[in-house]
């Protein structure tokens, strides 16, 4: 049944006009402004063109001829030009632990640039390079009001959702059959409408195959240790789990000036990736015999200064905790657990005046704060590159799933147009 | 043999010069200075004076005259004025949870004035007004140092001390049998020898009758809202307990401005008193089938901004924490629990973004910050007389006892000269 659609790829192209396309195409390597009137000749009009689809949990996709309905109020239809693989995707696709929701087209880094926008968006206009977001930021709920949530009402991340929010309906379809939504996102397409509340407006001068992945993980990471641990200058921090996310922790903690910064993993193939991200001490829980919050303490003279965990593993969610120093360390979780997972510890281990807090997306609010992440890029404050390690065609965006499912590497980038 | 001890008090204060006590008895509710040269004339003798002694675990406190050593280096002897009474002297008292040490002097809640100081002394002088604390500030440890902790490394709370730092001997004598300090002031005597590291200076125009209670209970509850729940005007508080440190919390929630104050409490005969407090809302969760953080988050539309927990039960400590809503909420723990206690709560409820504290006396560092507390009790910005219940004179101190274990009324000031 899928199959025959690989054919009808080769033929997408030539249902979008020539104009459209020329005056895209460089966008992401080019720093002259694009297009930026209000209308493109696409405008209104259904896009048919290439997505990679999953038909079923845990098989490879496939590169399918799609038709992008037109984005409806407060929508935005976008081009991907880049995006790339998250584990978040990853386990979704596996589909072990959910009630699996399929066809489907996934996808959540990316960047891409405005082809139209819907009925009542006036902040973004056609032309405007932009990063979705998995989660949202309306402006009007008590999360976007106050300072301190990133958390929308209406726009928080919703994995069992397929639809949009407006009308409950799918934008995605194949000869009519409705393909489902993945976190309001579902980048693997060469056009998707996103909630304009769930897209941060780019520098039009950031490369877009390098910023792309600021859209999910490394700002979860960065955000999770400049927004909420809060290191100061000199400190000690660990980060627990070495992957892309506790990485761009540890990122956040060599930009935030910490003197020594403390990498745990139970897999001491990542120390290797791990040495280009500033981290001074290796720790592997399983060379110890005792606790590995106790082998921190023993190291830093009581504990460290702030600790961030990046596992989803709840043992290393209470050590994260107890490794932090009493009087004044605060511990932040990032990791999402399995449900019955519970995190406990001593009272006494809080009344020793510690800090526990979590975060979600690092507290980023994404249209507010993601343009200022991107600029820390531009002005070479935070070091990107080195988080990517990888990068295909779409044609061949199996093969990121391979590397991800073999923990090679950080993060792939899967270029729409080569 | 206590009993003949009792004879001797009424003899203890012939021993002292005329002059010494004519200077200070109305030292605390004169606004002229006193005394202020660096000598008195029992500078460096043997003090002999009253003191109400625990001989036996939950035993009625025996008045005795004792001999108080004059103080060694880096401490100060002072003349208690006013002592009040708090749990933590009753539960060492009545010694069920711990290894008992007696014969005790307890005490920690009171306030007096400089007799002598010992050598290395420069910051306090004979005569000045202070405030004994528990825990203490000794100005070098990493602890002190740093501007968040208050758990200096040297002088922190140690209830198992029954000695001096400085040559492990008790200043405390009964035809020389010592008899133990408790956590570094054992004010339930006419004089007593603290370091100087755990006496906070008061300003001398401040009623000491008054604010001796600022030496722990409630400025632990004031400290935990002010300096650490840190609620914003017109926020929601939730405070669990309400007990002296409870209802100090709620005074810290009124003084910072929260719109609505919400007490828990499984005695609803708290409810009575607790009213002078501003609390607005109160709930027994005994009056639901729910967990009370389902109740509270039912009243407050998600939950509370802020929440502190004063009760020291576990159960309490995980619904105070579970009450605060997502994205911004922050749980303040106070309570002590017993040895077993374990906080339990599945970590999606950190990850949603609420915060989770414990402090330690408020945070406040003794020495550093209570003269400030107390004036904001001095420009009426904070409110100490409703939390004095009862008087007693010192002859009458069992009688404070016998109050706090039937539960009746918040704090009952032991007056030393009546
Ligand atoms: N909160 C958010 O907004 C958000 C966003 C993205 C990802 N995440 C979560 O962050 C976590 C990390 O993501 P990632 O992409 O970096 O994952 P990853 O799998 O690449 O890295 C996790 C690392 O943790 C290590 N690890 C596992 N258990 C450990 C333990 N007990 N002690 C020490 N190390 C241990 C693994 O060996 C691995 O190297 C995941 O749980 C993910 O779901 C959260
Ligand atoms: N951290 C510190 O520095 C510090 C200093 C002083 C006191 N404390 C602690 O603060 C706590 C309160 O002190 P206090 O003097 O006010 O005690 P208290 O006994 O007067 O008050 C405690 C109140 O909590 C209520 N309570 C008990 N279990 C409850 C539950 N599950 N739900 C709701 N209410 C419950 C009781 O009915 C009581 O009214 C104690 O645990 C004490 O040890 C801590
Ligand atoms: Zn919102
Ligand atoms: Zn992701
Ligand atoms: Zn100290
Ligand atoms: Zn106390």
């Amino acid at each position: 049944m899928t199959k025959m659609y690989q054919f009808l790829v080769q033929r997408s192209r030539p249902f979008l006009s020539q104009r459209f396309f020329s005056q895209f195409s460089c966008a992401s390597s080019s720093s002259s402004p694009p297009l930026t009137n209000n209308m493109s000749t696409t405008s209104g009009l259904v896009i048919p063109c290439k997505a990679a689809v999953a038909w079923e949990a845990g098989k490879p996709l496939v590169i399918e001829k799609v038709e992008v309905a037109p984005p409806q109020a407060m929508e935005v239809r976008i081009k991907v030009k880049y995006t790339s693989l998250c584990h978040t995707d990853l386990y979704f696709w596996e589909a072990k632990g959910q009630t699996p929701l399929f066809p489907r087209i996934f996808g959540h880094e990316a960047a891409g640039i405005v082809e139209s926008v819907g009925e009542g968006v006036t902040d973004l206009q056609v032309g405007d390079h932009v990063l979705p977001v998995f989660t949202g930021e309306c402006g009007e709920c008590a999360h976007c009001k106050s300072e301190e949530s990133n958390m929308c009402d209406l726009l928080r991340i919703d994995t069992e959702r397929g639809v949009m929010h407006s009308d409950g309906k799918s934008r995605f379809s194949i000869n009519g059959t409705p393909i489902n939504h993945f976190v309001g996102t579902s980048t693997f397409s060469e056009y998707t409408v996103i909630h304009s509340g769930c897209l941060a407006k780019l520098n039009p001068l950031a490369p877009m195959d390098k910023v792309c992945v600021l859209s999910c993980g490394i700002s979860t990471g960065l955000g999770a240790t400049l927004n909420v641990a809060k290191p100061k200058k000199g400190s000690t921090v660990a980060v627990f789990g070495l992957g892309a996310v506790g990485l761009a922790a540890a990122e956040g903690a060599r930009i935030a000036g910490a003197s020594r910064i403390i990498g745990i993993d139970l897999n001491p193939n990542r120390f290797e990736e791990a040495k280009k991200f500033g981290i001074t001490d290796f720790v592997n829980p399983q060379d110890y015999d005792r606790p590995v919050q106790q082998v921190i303490a023993e190291m830093t003279n009581g504990g460290v200064d702030r600790s961030i965990e990046c596992t989803g593993n709840i043992n290393a969610m209470i050590s994260a905790f107890e490794c932090v120093h009493d009087g004044w360390g605060v511990a932040v979780l990032v990791g999402v657990p399995t449900k019955d997972a519970v995190f406990m510890t001593k009272p006494i281990n809080l009344l020793n005046e510690r800090t526990l807090k979590g975060t979600f997306f690092g507290n980023y609010k994404p249209r507010t704060d993601l343009p200022s992440v991107v600029d820390m890029y531009m002005n070479k404050k935070l070091e990107l590159d080195k988080f990517i390690t990888h990068r295909v065609p779409f044609s061949e965006i199996n093969k990121a799933f391979d590397l991800m499912l073999r923990g090679e590497g950080l993060r792939c980038i899967i270029s729409m147009e080569d």
